[in-house]
């Protein structure tokens, strides 16, 4: 497995690759492709298929027996044991503003377990990168090892969600009582927002309406980190669609209190 | 004033690598300095003063007859009819949780007049520049002209403000209708929201409570690009903190008739 875990990893930074290549020409307009309102058309949808299909065209010659869930095009089963869970770009509404905060996610899993997890940011050229055996982030051949804050509480931590009009009734009322908690909250950081969690400089993110395809990879970055990712009840390996993702265990503990209470 | 205004523009950008060689130290705690909870041994303060430091020293260097006003070391008077206004780091909380909107403002203002603009952003290596002269964008060698939306109303485009928790009373109702018009909202995104709709990316920006340090760098930039940028009551140079900014004239006029009820 060890020897697997190296391989894979590796041919998943290929594809990081890939769907840096694939994206980067529709950002911010650079491929001359304008919003007509056709949803057909769109640069980030353009940009969104052109990644996936680069990523599946790869997995299919390379890795034939592999299983692959993707955004845009759909399942493909598999033989292996190995799964590819793929959002080729997180963060549409970032990617049509212009901000950086979108990424790539690319998740290997193992017999239904996340294994690997890595997410590129294209136009910063960040790489975060999570398995069993490591938790780094790279840039320009700068390296860093991931670490979260260990010793810090909601109250003393910078949190982030994606918007705080997605909350509805109880879920509303339930992440207002975090956020009065914290002394600043970030919106709108898709992605990012786990990135930055295991990078240090956030203590927790709350999020609902989540697909597999949105929180896949960011499970073994977050975990290896030494986070927490679990869903609002505790459990691990979220399929309600709502994540909490801590710094530490306290503050996952503090977030949970709160959260577990809504139904 | 056209040779003026390129020497100083010159100048300008000369300040803004100075400011991106003082700061980026501190991004991200790779400076090794912890945030202890004493606000003088915040690495976001330290990169703050080090940043403003390091431009004012400049000017009284090369232009000592030149004014200033700092956030961090306030008013300097002159005698040149110059004024350089200067905020190191606008959007410390992103500083702090590692996103990278932050950003650092230089202007440069001819008798009351906003001249010159410049918002650079260390970590990403891009520098907004805007002068009756240009409107550019700049990244690693790469240079874009300036444009912004110019057939784009609300209805069709994305809008960004700060945090929707900052609007109060009628702030709130009338921030709440012009943002249920927009497809998109972003939050949180400082002085890069600017940017982006100089860019094409954003159609309107609406905030409130900002200083003069704030807001001075990014008259030259948006107006030279396309837009329009005034208070909530249509006047220029906005005095009240309260800011519109618009891609376009139409959007400008949607936001006004919304946001000019407000007393």
């Amino acid at each position: 497995m060890q020897n697997q875990i190296i391989e894979i990893t590796q041919f998943a930074n290929h594809l990081a690759d890939l769907a840096r290549a694939a994206t980067l020409p529709f950002f911010r307009g650079e491929h001359g492709v304008e919003n007509k309102g056709e949803i057909e058309y769109d640069p980030v949808t353009l940009a969104d298929r052109a990644c996936e299909n680069a990523m599946r065209d790869a997995i299919q010659k390379h890795r034939p027996d592999d299983a692959i869930i993707g955004e845009e095009y759909g399942d493909k089963a598999g033989k292996s044991g190995w799964l590819w869970i793929l959002d080729p770009i997180d963060g549409t509404r970032a990617f049509v503003a212009g901000t950086s905060t979108w990424g790539v996610l690319i998740a290997a899993y193992y017999n239904g377990e996340p294994i690997i997890g890595i997410m590129d940011q294209p136009f910063t050229g960040e790489r975060w990168i999570g398995n069993p055996n490591q938790a780094i982030w790279q840039r320009n051949g700068e390296e860093r090892k991931l670490i979260t804050k260990n010793d810090a509480l909601i109250e003393n931590s910078v949190i982030a969600t994606t918007d705080p009009f997605l909350f509805h009734g109880n879920e509303r009322i339930a992440f207002d009582e975090i956020r009065k908690k914290a002394p600043v909250t970030r919106y709108g950081l898709d992605c990012t927002a786990y990135g930055l969690l295991a990078l240090g400089g956030i203590g927790l993110v709350v999020e609902n309406g989540l697909k597999i395809v949105d929180l896949a990879a960011l499970i073994p970055i977050v975990e290896n980190s030494g986070g927490v990712f679990t869903d609002w009840k505790g459990n691990r390996n979220p399929s309600t669609g709502r994540v909490i993702a801590a710094a530490n265990q306290k503050i996952h503990q503090e977030a949970l209190k709160i959260l577990s209470k809504v139904d």
